[in-house]
């Protein structure tokens, strides 16, 4: 059993903080489903286990697979969580770097500054739904997160996700794709249901509570925005990027 | 300043449970705007606040208010509240008791076994501002704990909500008043986007994990789905909700 002192857990532990997992571009994920997934896209390192595994099901599948692990005491497995009722596995898993000429999808959705890990993970999670990809830029959460891992129920190894530091840039690589890119904000004149979005479209997401900063809609070939209809001045952002994501998907869907 | 032997606080501290809120038929709010909102839709009964009130923006628009309140220490303000900074004040509220005879919506949101606050509260939140309705079935999360009335963003003293402990009842009364019943399931053959929603329409939403039981899926007019077109398995259930509740907003939207 590995101790508190291993090369091994340390550098585990240190990956609960987002600068290691930037600097080592590893992340750390929790649960039998969650590691089977990362198995399929051969992006485990090794994994990490205590006795408590056995209480779940389909944990053989994780034991009798061919990748490294290690056995390691409830406490330390709990130390690298944040459950409350850990699963009993851990695992370590390489980060897939994507840049936009991998991107094969004809939609992409862009968070620009989405601060809820639930919100981000949700987004993941609705694109890998609709084929469509993901591009952050810097000063949304991160991806690799627990909270936001966990909110994306796996998706985060089916969905290609491309970061950019610089949001302009991030517009002049998509634009240059053959992307339209579109806004979505309170204040559009135009309805998502007057948009075509058969041909290849980026929407942005903004902020929760203060939407796309300004000077980044100047950018965009058009500002949409959905009926709001009752009293509600907004949606919920995971909401909001569903409801315009499954309008490209009706258009496309209904048309073919 | 009301100390914690005070009836008042001894009441409100109640409130945090959920057996309590039922019996009084009152919960507990936290933050000016949610503050605001609760005096317009007239139903708040008094407002707790300490010297931390005077920090956050528009505290005036509360303490020079006419409804009753009581100032108390900034401990016993953070005992009552869940957040880790507490904006300074809190709003004991009346529950609205509505009855399936007062919606006028011709859309109703039925929530059959919603685990997760956030979920229920975006629910909310969407139906808000698509004119909707809500009605909770016994089994789901409480309307009125604190994680979830965050969720709602204010739109829980906007939006009707009729509570059922029985799906069956719930089912025939909704029927009798003309609806149609939707089951949202992920093993229905037919598209959200083939059914008419211009008529009066009522959506079921089940269990994250479990989706809604066989026995009450067999009482509705038609099981539907949201086409799944890349590898996730299912979307999150205030996103479907989300996804059902804009479909049915477009219907009508784009045909007046």
């Amino acid at each position: 059993m590995l101790s508190r002192e291993n090369r091994i857990i340390k550098d585990a532990l240190k990956l609960k903080q987002r600068k290691y997992r930037e600097k080592e571009g590893l992340f750390l994920i929790e649960g039998i489903r969650f590691i089977e997934e990362a198995i399929k896209s051969e992006s485990i390192k090794y994994v990490l286990y205590s006795s408590k595994v056995y209480e779940t099901k389909g944990y053989e599948r994780i034991l009798n697979s061919l990748i490294d692990k290690y056995e390691i005491s409830n406490e330390l497995l709990k130390e690298l969580t944040d459950t409350e009722n850990p699963q009993g596995a851990i695992g370590i898993v390489h980060k897939k770097i994507w840049s936009i000429d991998d991107i094969e999808n004809n939609l992409i959705v862009v968070c620009d500054g989405i601060q809820d890990p639930g919100n981000l993970g949700t987004i993941i999670r609705t694109c890998d739904a609709a084929f469509g990809a993901v591009v952050v830029i810097k000063g949304s959460v991160d991806v690799y997160n627990s909270k936001t891992l966990r909110s994306t129920m796996g998706s985060i190894f089916h969905v290609p996700i491309v970061f950019y530091d610089d949001f302009k840039i991030a517009v002049e690589n998509i634009k240059n794709k053959g992307y339209s890119l579109y806004a979505a904000d309170l204040e559009a004149d135009k309805y998502i249901y007057d948009v075509d979005f058969r041909k290849k479209s980026a929407i942005i997401i903004g902020n929760e509570a203060n939407g796309i900063p300004c000077e980044h809609i100047e950018l965009v070939d058009e500002k949409i925005k959905i009926p709001m209809i009752g009293k509600a001045e907004s949606l919920n952002a995971s909401v909001a990027a569903g409801v315009i994501i499954y309008e490209v998907v009706r258009q496309r869907f209904c048309t073919t």
